[in-house]
């Protein structure tokens, strides 16, 4: 969360004028986005009327090559009424802009805060529209791989080593070569597939009350197996955040807001258990691999990697797989 | 700038309920403003309007016993239409709330972005701006020294030490101690004395093509000579960023602006350069002291001290004196 730019507000004028929004009336740098730079933008038009935007500079996290799929995906969806920001193309017809060597979009800002203790019925919501993201998306033609996919855990994994696992948490490194091994040998490659979100925290969900206004931050969105973005979701939602508690509402509310939507295969519900061992193994491996590599005296606090490991070693218990199956 | 601390959606929703401004819509951590987090708040009316605030909470470098001065400032500015923003008082009519052990502040939104390559009739506009501060001040009633004052510049300059100054440049040592007794020696202390802003650089300052449409952070605002703003934000306005290139067209007009409003004495004019010593001074010592006790892998690049001894040169040569004349 920061911004790693600095524009003064002669460039950003500069820039946005590219764009027929009007004329830059204000901009302030949010801390919002772990791998771009952000400004909360506000144009006028000559009569008066204003709008506001997200301005992104994509930093060195994301690869310009996958903009089209990002951007045109955040289109593609908005066109169908998923509640996602549209992106603000240029004047030439352009979804972003290169400026001194770094990509920029222009995205539709849009209200709602992003809540931090769910309801049932938020998890609900957030639930559905998954869902409507799932099926907005099938006829979507772009295509990329999952980057955080198996073989990406297992190299961070594998970087950590055993002794700063160990270090972490006297079991993680037992826990991790049990696991890892485990949902590669029994991936179910076979399930159905689509776009994905593939980091649906409630961080990037915009909410007002009970209802979802906004989907954000597609930048690991991908083409995998449906059901384990629901996995990834469940793993973010239904816990409280060190992993200690799982918080069987909001579980419950989740699972039924998405299957209302788009109704889970027997298939799908008997995969669950291992694309949540497998969701809760991505985000334990980033998080272990941030902890060991982050200097002590950083200006960021790295996330605890043990709330994922406490989540891996939920799933993993036999009689928590009943709580996919349907009610 | 930075956002030190995290409020949740419902925390900061919670918080918006102690105040008459409806109901929380949006809620942007913002990167502004060094000494304190900040959020960027809208919120909702019953009727449907909406309204946006700035929302501060103050980390460990503000007193919070200095709130009252800060904010009561702000309300007697705005109360005589500086352009600087109002407070928003809570339901029980306190213009700080005390949350989780820290003060905070809801404060008017202002439009308008922060130049960095001012023109002359921003420099112009200002001027003025500062101006109608000083002369609307002068029945504020509150009182504050100046913590960065002569003493605070000494200490600061002391405790870097001759050795790493040197290794900062070659020159500064020597610069730094020739000036620091000089400027003490001239203290101009007879001279009028007013609420000032003390640190009204670019940043500080939104704008709207040449209008000023807000002053912001007033964390350094104290009373102490008036002709010493004045100098401050000569420093800051009329130089490149790096220090090496003075800017006479911003400098006149940044002088004509102020004393349209405000007519600058002889003895201030006279004043003029040995005050502009002390400011540069005072950049000069607290960036000094970052550049040497930021660590090195610190996320944020602490900002040049020789930018600041570079003005501080500008000044001291008598042939610049005639700049601070009336023409």
């Amino acid at each position: 969360m920061a911004v790693y730019t600095r524009l003064g507000a002669e460039e950003l004028a500069r820039i946005i004028e590219a764009f027929d929004v009007g004329t830059l009336v204000s901009a302030k740098g949010i801390a919002e986005g772990v791998s771009n730079s952000n400004w909360l933008i506000e144009t006028q038009r000559a009569g008066g009327s204003t709008q506001r935007f997200i301005l992104t500079m994509y930093e060195t996290r994301v690869d310009v090559a996958d903009l089209p799929f990002f951007l045109n995906l955040l289109d593609h969806l908005a066109a169908r009424e998923c509640p996602v920001p549209r992106t603000i193309h240029d004047r030439e017809g352009a979804s972003y802009r290169l400026y001194d060597g770094k990509a920029l979009a222009l995205i539709e800002f849009l209200p709602g805060v992003s809540v931090s203790e769910p309801t049932p019925a938020q998890a609900h919501a957030v639930g559905q529209a998954l869902a409507q993201v799932h099926h907005a998306a099938r006829d979507f033609s772009g295509d990329r791989a999952n980057g955080m996919g198996h073989a990406a855990w297992s190299e961070l994994l594998t970087a950590c080593g055993p002794d700063a696992l160990a270090a972490i948490d006297p079991g993680l490194g037992e826990l991790v070569g049990r696991e890892l091994p485990l949902v590669s040998a029994n991936w179910p490659a076979h399930l159905p597939h689509s776009v994905i979100h593939a980091d649906l925290f409630p961080d990037n969900v915009l909410m007002l009350d009970d209802r979802v206004t906004g989907l954000i931050d597609f930048y690991f969105a991908c083409v995998d197996i449906t059901a384990y973005d629901v996995a990834v979701t469940h793993a973010a939602w239904c816990f409280s955040p060190d992993g200690s508690q799982f918080l069987p509402e909001l579980s419950a509310a989740l699972l039924s807001g998405y299957s209302a939507v788009c109704p889970l295969s027997a298939e799908e519900r008997e995969a669950l258990p291992l694309l949540a061992r497998a969701a809760s193994l991505r985000f334990l491996a980033t998080r272990a691999y941030d902890w060991i590599n982050t200097p002590t005296d950083a200006l960021v606090t790295p996330k605890d990697p043990m709330a994922f490991a406490r989540r891996l070693a939920f799933y993993g218990q036999p009689c928590n797989a009943k709580l996919f199956q349907e009610t």
